[in-house]
């Protein structure tokens, strides 16, 4: 590529061409402080490296509350404060191992990882003859009769057909969150479930399943999707093939932790308050780079752009790092519950957690008049690559607002890389892009300051 | 990121909701096809592994003109052919080497590169002063009584404020691409460049410069962006600090090459020819992955896609592989000398030259006609997440076509982590995601079959 794309998009995405209307302006002023003096990547690569892995009940997640405490309040905000919530509290214990004993001769190991939540096997680990199913209608069809005593290989690819990736990790998903109380139910000694990615490579991604107290608990891991196109093969040419698994996870009472909160207060409306985060806790495997780090620090980006640009706003702003997202959503029932109790107006909350990718759109779960408000901005958003303003989801931790009647949105980042590390030991801060990171923190910083000017 | 976005967006980007029309169903079948069985991410990998830095009249590129004639074959071309041309021979020789003498103590070796094209400094190398401009006027200013027997270090840093990195790439471009002759004419010794990236890293980016005939030649290196950093923060602690510079690079006269090119006959108006490509060249320190290697393996995409669904063009479908896209265009300009010569109806060519990234639109080099008749197809591209249709320049190959009358388009990917990479070292395999390289050739087919099937 050399210099002669060069008038490409002067109409668009430009954003230094000349602002006209006030919004329009301040959106400008947000957008070129944000990508010149942004610290969203460097709160990000501390989180990432200086701490890393931060599990509910973790010392890092303590960690990760007291680093983000400090960063809100170089950020600017006017108060920062801990709101105390219990959360789940799961340890993997020492590193998972499975072997597939393919025939006399032919001994592997699987890279697998336990699922959250799930209990150990016993000590001395589980071997048994596997059954594959690519579907929970042929598990259902195997019935006691194929799956008794056996472990069961849970394979069902994500569909690459599926251009929204969140979709084909929906559909394939069933898998593993309910894939394993199933099996139990059909007298399962463990399950075994492909990684839930969208390529092809050697790292197993974990994430929660969830038991039915009316079957037993058994033991549930991810396999790799390389491991699993193997292990699939294999089962073709040898049925007999065993499998040996060890897991060493442990679930304990749940433990007192925090959402981390900073606030700007509002200068008219202090009373009605909008709210943008992301979740703090990540999976022990990953540093939890996109799966949510990215959305905690773009939440700690809007504050500090808005005390930065000394941006007055109306309503009060309150940048909101919830606790346990990822295995009991702890933190986000306990945020709803004290808005509920306090009677809080939170008229507007926004969610970032869907990682650090360009961001391409927001999901609305409010009314139709909300939704019409927030649609008739959405030209303010063109020229930084934002089109798509749907109706959908918002997120799984501002979700739990939904029953206060609180409008909701969710950050639509491009999807295509996601499920390549989403939950896995490939999120990394390296997998993350400095620009795509910020241009998010922009976009949400310019719906905060609008919704603040003008409610909803 | 838990279980909660399942919804979001199924009104949009979900590729396996019915598809109404015929060429909505045409479509739609495109894009299941390439997201599940394209071969483009596996020839990249073959490109870039297998033979590596392409850069015109080396061996690599040789090697490459036989790869991706086979890769042409294997997708199901009706012919494949080479088109010969003559094309620029320069020659790095053994990696450069710079230093920077601080003061009597400090020492330190700068990551650079020489500018492509350029000539290289004497046999014993350049030290001298250092005069630091960070832009064209200052150079200027400077003029011979600042400049005279010195090197000059031009120092202008992409402006992170551009949404669209190309434009920022475009402005602070003009001191690799004038700098080095505008020093030359006031007694310069030598040239560094900052290298045109848009992260800080240590990285050099090369890239071509444009000596004046009316000056002398002289050596010139871009420095990383890190070094730029460094470089320029010690000049003004250390007026005096000197640099030395060897660089052993060599241009010889052009020598013979070829563009690539496969074709499927049209099966109504095979003599109206519609042709997609990118450049098989690559810088010599890169693999060449985003730049431009995924172009070249999208455009054997189409016609591996049109193949494999037996899709009947009306009018001709022709990949082109452009050579000597980097360091002298003369692939595309001889593919536009023989379609003028032969009286070629080529009536539209686009071009894919800035990344494998995720597709966000096409740039529209047409009349106001054509311009409408692609726009109404816009909604076809909306739910595989394209959806800019703008007038621009379509990309420096195709460009030789306009004076020709050919409608010309360009695909545009998103931009934000082009310029980490592009003309670097880093710019390899590992760099592409397969959703995104696979996702461009589903738009690039969708848009070669609309023209196949109603012309403009």
């Amino acid at each position: 590529m050399k210099l002669y794309k060069l008038f490409i998009l002067v109409l668009c995405f430009c954003s230094t061409a000349q602002a006209q209307n006030p919004d329009e302006k301040t959106i400008q002023s947000i957008s070129e402080y944000i990508m010149m003096q942004g610290t969203a990547y460097d709160n990000l690569h501390y989180l990432c490296k200086n701490i890393g892995p931060r599990l509910s009940g973790s010392v890092q997640a303590d960690k990760a509350i007291a680093a983000t405490v400090n960063m809100l309040k170089q950020a600017g905000a006017d108060t920062v404060y801990l709101q105390p919530c219990m959360v789940t509290h799961w340890e993997r214990g020492p590193r998972e191992t499975a072997y597939a004993y393919v025939n006399a001769k032919q001994k592997r190991q699987l890279n697998i990882c336990a699922l959250g939540n799930t209990v150990a096997t016993p000590a001395a680990g589980i071997k048994a003859r596997v059954v594959e199913v690519k579907s929970m209608q042929a598990l259902h069809d195997l019935g006691i009769a194929g799956i008794q005593n056996k472990i069961v290989f849970i394979n069902i690819p994500m569909d690459p057909r599926y251009i929204e990736t969140f979709l084909a990790y929906s559909e394939s998903g069933i898998g593993r969150r309910a894939g394993p109380a199933q099996a139990a139910k059909y007298g399962a000694k463990a399950v075994i479930v492909r990684s839930l990615a969208s390529n092809i490579d050697t790292f197993p991604h974990t994430g929660v399943t969830q038991y039915n107290d009316s079957f037993p608990k058994i033991a549930a891991v991810a396999v790799s999707t390389a491991d699993a196109e193997w292990l699939s093969t294999q089962l073709t040419k040898y049925p007999a093939t065993e499998i040996y698994i060890k897991t060493n996870c442990k679930i304990f009472a749940d433990k007192a932790s925090f959402n981390v909160i900073g606030e700007i207060r509002g200068t008219e409306m202090p009373e009605q308050i909008i709210s943008v985060g992301g979740h703090l806790d990540s999976w022990d495997l990953a540093e939890g780079a996109q799966d949510d780090g990215a959305g905690c620090v773009q939440a700690i980006e809007v504050i500090h752009c808005f005390k930065k640009l000394n941006l007055q706003p109306k309503r009060t702003i309150r940048a909101v790092l919830f606790m346990n997202e990822e295995n009991g959503s702890k933190g986000g029932i306990a945020y709803a519950q004290h808005a509920e109790i306090t009677k809080e107006q939170l008229i507007f909350a926004l969610e970032s957690d869907a990682g650090g990718f360009t961001p391409r759109g927001f999901s609305l779960q409010m009314n139709e008049s909300q939704m019409a408000k927030v649609k008739s901005w959405s030209p303010l958003f063109y020229k930084y690559g934002v089109y798509h303003f749907v109706s959908g989801h918002a997120g799984s931790d501002v979700g739990h607002l939904h029953k206060l009647g609180t409008a909701l949105a969710g950050l639509m980042p491009d999807s295509q890389r996601y499920f390549d590390l989403h939950h896995a030991a490939n999120d990394v801060f390296e997998a993350v892009s400095k620009r795509e990171l910020l241009l998010g923190a922009v976009n949400m910083t310019a719906m905060l300051w609008l919704v603040s000017e003008y409610g909803l």
